[in-house]
């Protein structure tokens, strides 16, 4: 093996400053500044600008799909080669900090940089990608254009999902100028590789460099709407309401419970992100409810249990509330596993460079799992601070922390690029 | 005593049913035509005018005061003494019936017609009134036009009040053209009378045909600010969370727990109308939450234990969630006593028309509480339909239901009208 090439920490961390100006909101509730780039926004749109002219400031050939997924390709000696992709995400949710996806491009374009500069040429191609709507935060569906790029989502279906102002994706996709002409089902790479921040406490409690992910948990979202009566707040009796703000709160109440109760194993997790009363006023009883239901579980056989235990409450408190509910799925996903050799390069790479590390299974959805239906994949997890914390404007992994997971997957990328089957 | 007068039933009924048709919306829930007359929107102008036409086709002198508040005069043959006035309001909440406010105002409007048809005069002057914005729903003060009306809101207060848009009352009252002249401190009137839905089940399960008004319950508001941390919903244990929505879920249910109790007496109400978590998506656990809560009870003593019970749950579980929680009181009126000459001529009123008749406290607020401050007054209340269901589309009351308390209001209002101190 050659000598090890590193990438440039600051440098890596000057990009992801910079990007992360781009949507830069000051988030009152905590005094900071947050990013906000929701897909296909203009902040979004100004985002993937930025990034593009980096990819091609640093020679490699952009193309953009009909999802708006963007490639950008850096030749092999064998160009003729299926490429090693790197990649991930830099839309963000509306509270978000700069690292969630953003290390997964920035720090593929760095190992370019890293390899322009020592003018290192490999055998296969690359590509560095970042896809569209990872967060699913404005359209209701995660991982929008990396499924779109593996087929399990249908483009036609792509472009008809609506924002809340019933804006569709094809709309926002043009307005934006990123509806591409390339075709936006992939050819298999050889391999795809991301980098990512945890988004969880357990990498750094535990003082561990590098997590070398085994795979994505289970992820099954509800919407679920609950009709009551609406009704006059000072004069209906308590036990003549049919409140749909009260069964809510007791589907709240119950998925915290279901999730700490330890029948479902000791990963499970359940939230309600959204509550949406109607009509929302302070003196009407709430006649109808939106909400949201998002369960985690990294054990399918406990998930298909944990999804029947919430079912089955949803039933028990339409009943003793006296009010309908209806709940549909608007996102299912079966736990992923990553290629288990590219999991053991990657234990190699950290232990040649003398960091630690930890094999886990990844809390939240990521490209890669998408990307794992087409090909090989694996995932490098870097630690974050304060219990690591995520969607949130308080995100933040050092400078050494990002450099560490960038450096191994530079390794891994250096392995997989002399493989010639 | 003259032959007793009697209006007209089934003219009452299609004023109501015509108003009934400005800013009517179909329910999709309910399958139902309902109303939406929001306090100075275009619809609540379009109202105003209707009714305004209709005072002036009755021979009424119109005047608007500075809260756009609007007062329709018929002399007395005394003159220079002081009137009775009779009203109520034609604002509504965004998903409301016919009848709430409506039947005071066009009863009111229905005696005036009886009267002149009868070519009856009175020694007392007669007012009929209809007050700005006593749903409170939209710029969050109820009973405004009222409250300002009788000097317990300053009028630039009133006027500084914003809508969820920032639109200020005085811009809307402007707006819509009803930002009048007359000075808006009422000369205390002789008595004021309304009648007006029960909005409650008690009269009908009881089978009765009139309740006789003895007061208004108090009411508080509070607005409640829970700041957790916002969060990924995937990655974050459920041990690191400090999630705002399940704080207000709780909260929630406790309102109900202690309005059922029996510790604050057997008619404590509580409600958590509006909800509305930020970010308020899907996948990330909210961060912050904002709660009405609203309270009724017809005791005060009762209603002071109930507040501090809540508050001091508020402070549990904030400590418990580990989240902060603020509120502030944006409504409070103590339990108000209607006059009591006016309870019993209300009561030997419906005794001569052989109807029977109910005493009882009133479970919602109504301009009457207002002007309470200022002179005797009474209110008449008729029963509803479905446990009398207001603030709905269902809302509900018969042509003969509603004629019954709007003669004894006729006959009220005219023994009022010959007394000369």
């Amino acid at each position: 093996m050659n000598q090890a090439l590193s990438i440039h920490p600051q440098r890596l961390t000057d990009s992801i400053q910079k990007l992360g100006q781009i949507g830069r909101y000051y988030d009152e509730t905590l005094g900071l500044d947050g990013v906000n780039r929701l897909a296909l926004t203009a902040a979004d749109g100004e985002g993937r600008r930025h990034v593009i002219e980096q990819m091609r400031a640093r020679g490699l050939t952009v193309t953009i799909d009909r999802i708006g997924n963007v490639y950008a390709r850096r030749p092999g000696r064998k160009d003729s080669l299926a490429p090693i992709m790197m990649g991930s995400h830099i839309d963000s949710v509306p509270t978000a900090g700069m690292f969630d996806g953003c290390l997964g491009v920035l720090g593929a374009l760095e190992i370019i940089h890293t390899l322009n500069d020592a003018q290192r040429q490999t055998t296969r191609p690359m590509v560095v990608a970042f896809f569209t709507d990872e967060e699913g935060s404005r359209f209701g569906t995660d991982m929008l254009g990396s499924a779109v790029a593996t087929g399990r989502i249908p483009l036609a279906e792509a472009y008809a999902l609506t924002d809340r102002a019933g804006r569709t994706v094809e709309r926002e996709l043009r307005t934006l100028g990123f509806l591409g002409d390339a075709a936006e089902k992939l050819t298999p790479p050889h391999a795809y590789l991301e980098c990512h921040i945890e988004q969880g406490p357990v990498l750094r409690s535990r003082d561990m460099e590098i997590g070398v992910v085994t795979g994505v948990q289970s992820i099954s979202w509800h919407e679920v709407t609950i009709m009551g009566r609406s009704a006059h707040a000072g004069t209906t009796p308590m036990e003549l309401r049919a409140d749909a703000s009260v069964a809510a709160s007791r589907i709240n109440l119950r998925l915290r419970e279901l999730a700490r109760s330890g029948k479902f194993g000791t990963q499970m997790r359940g939230t309600m992100g959204a509550m949406t009363p109607a009509p929302g006023l302070v003196n009407i009883v709430p006649g109808r409810m939106t909400v949201t239901v998002d369960l985690r579980n990294p054990d399918d056989q406990l998930m298909r249990a944990a999804e029947a235990d919430i079912i089955a409450f949803y039933e028990q408190v339409a009943r003793e509330e006296e009010v309908q509910i209806a709940w549909r799925q608007t996102a299912r996903t079966d736990c992923v596993s990553f290629d288990s050799r590219i999991q053991a390069a990657i234990a190699e790479a950290a232990t040649r460079r003398g960091l630690s590390h930890l094999s886990m299974v990844s809390g939240a959805g990521h490209d890669a799992q998408e990307l794992a239906h087409l090909t090989r994949a694996g995932m490098v997890f870097v630690p974050g601070e304060y219990n690591g914390i995520s969607h949130n404007p308080r995100e933040f992994s050092t400078t050494e922390q990002c450099a560490n997971g960038v450096n191994v997957l530079l390794d891994v990328l250096l392995e997989l690029a002399e493989q010639h089957d």
